[in-house]
């Protein structure tokens, strides 16, 4: 695959803010996550990692669905446990580096999300969903059971429920996710675009360096017990204390005014 | 007890598929798990783990309970600390053997659920109540902190929602018991085998390697950190890959038919 | 600060059932979680810790607030390291102390709860709220990311709601602190103290021994694995059962009559 073609494969854009879109863009196999477009998400998130102005990373989807999951047409051409090791290792390790990406990620779902699609909107930092989204972890269709989506899946939802959906592979619509815990928010899909800005734009407004401490913070605390857990958090909140705007936001507070930094 | 009271306490059955369903039957009791049915229960399960052609179990309660916990009766004319130790091992290793066996257990919960009986509940896979169960952690009540139920509780329920019932004893109903993730699916009594026989007839007709391997999935990445938990995710996903009925299912789905395998 | 001054900051009253209210009390400042603030609350906690007439603890806010957490204009007139880091340790000691209490503490939640004041919330056992009562981990306003909060926060409600509080800042309202386990029970303000009436009630009712075993069990065992769980679950309520409550508990219940135990 060419370049362009793996420009073409994912949609990158950058606004003046520093809100990034990554489009997951080949509709035509409801953007399957084959070992392309696994790498074409690496290769753009290798590069969010290191870049400062990036302040937010939409995921959003072309086409009907948002994410149909691995391309089992593919799988099914190469009968090979090396080859699947190959692809499964690829893909959890772009679903950690949406975890490691220092700032937030957003999925914007708009249509079907199943099996590794799932997966990335349960390994997203928060999710929107349009009324008509659809959830499903729907390997086990086809009897491979969804394993590697049962990572971010069992961290989301109520356990019963995450077995349900793995053992059934039966589809929940927008409302069971937002109920359950896998999406935030649930709007109309012509207002899906305008909730994610709120959320982008409520991000935007903070300073940088708090929201990469606090979202690398609350993963790391969250697989600690309760009193290391409260050590690193307060370690945290002291050196995120001393950075000039949580300085002048302090003091904006006291003053009774806006605080007035560079974000 | 000989064993045809034991087999009278614990009723058996297991159809063509390889459904099984294990029946407490001590209604006069409430079904409670004294040590003879703790007993029953184990012997069954250990029967059940190495026997491959089980699918899947329904766990029921004949009478009007499900299952009343432990027989405190029993516990009163035994004050004795090695008796009381050998119970609760006795009954933790049989929890731990639903959560052990290969193939998923489903809770087909019709009346009352309390204090070990709730626990059962809760260390099922799934459960299907009808409208009119009601779940308790009750032994507070008599003076006995439900400590071993607080197990699985706290890993089905949010933690506030736990601490009410362990400290309270109070009872919740169905609609409580859905919305808190103690259950799957609240139905009218008349329709409780029914949708429990959806949830059955789904599993059934899904390919046994890939369920069995799915399950012990789950719970062993949930106890991990997420980059051990997608390693051994994507370890387990590459070896059902290779399994034949997933091969079967990979190629069913390219060749848009139906997967023909024998499950 | 003279002990009056901090007592005036603190009113610690107890009836004599054991039950004990703590209310924040310097209403001008929201009640805020200033340095003094947490010496009076960790003194307080620290001489109920060993006071076996304590049965439950109230946590109250005096004036309009419940607790706006962390005092703002206090740590812009620090801005310093090492202040800082004795001030979250200061504050992380107080809530793990409230953790560690041997008796169940209940957040009585009337107005607004944010970032430290969100934290208490979480932290404690129970919590009844207002219908007016708003949540926030506002932190992130003023540049400074609730790192802290997030640590119960996240042990009480799903991730992604967490995270989105953490990230926007923004108040959810007592229904949805209701709906994702921040709280237990909501209900009119002029019915806030019956709410929390009955809790206390309930939990007075039981035997102290029962109550401070398994509140400290339930979150020990809650950060083991499910093997180590049940193990330490079933030494706990083998102990328990040979507590004479409990002997009496269950001699009162094969005899058909209420317990007439000392609490």
């Amino acid at each position: 695959m060419s370049m362009s073609e793996s420009v073409n494969l994912l949609q990158v854009t950058k606004d003046a803010r520093g809100v990034v879109t990554l489009t997951l863009n080949d509709p035509a196999r409801f953007n399957a996550l084959g070992s392309e477009m696994l790498a074409a998400l690496q290769e753009a998130l290798n590069g969010l990692a290191g870049d400062d102005t990036v302040r937010v990373v939409v995921l959003a989807g072309a086409g009907k669905a948002f994410c149909a999951g691995h391309n089992l047409k593919d799988m099914a051409a190469h009968p090979d446990l090396a080859w699947y090791q190959q692809l499964f290792t690829q893909c959890s390790r772009m679903m950690l580096s949406l975890h490691q990406l220092p700032v937030p990620v957003i999925a914007r779902v708009h249509g079907m999300a199943t099996a590794a699609g799932c997966q990335l909107v349960a390994q997203c930092d928060l999710a929107v969903a349009a009324e008509g989204a659809t959830f499903a972890t729907s390997g086990i269709h086809y009897g491979l059971f969804c394993a590697t989506p049962s990572v971010p899946l069992v961290r989301n939802v109520p356990v019963k429920r995450a077995m349900e959906m793995l053992l059934t592979g039966d589809f929940i619509d927008a409302q069971t996710a937002l109920r359950e815990g896998l999406v935030n928010r649930v709007v109309p899909l012509d207002a899906l675009d305008a909730e994610v800005e709120r959320l982008v734009q409520s991000i935007v407004e903070k300073p940088r360096a708090a929201v990469t401490m606090g979202k690398a913070l609350v993963y790391r605390q969250r697989e600690l017990g309760l009193e290391a857990a409260y050590q690193i958090a307060g370690q945290t909140m002291a050196v995120n204390m001393m950075d000039e705007a949580a300085q002048e936001g302090a003091r904006a507070f006291a003053e009774k005014r806006k605080p007035g930094w560079k974000t």
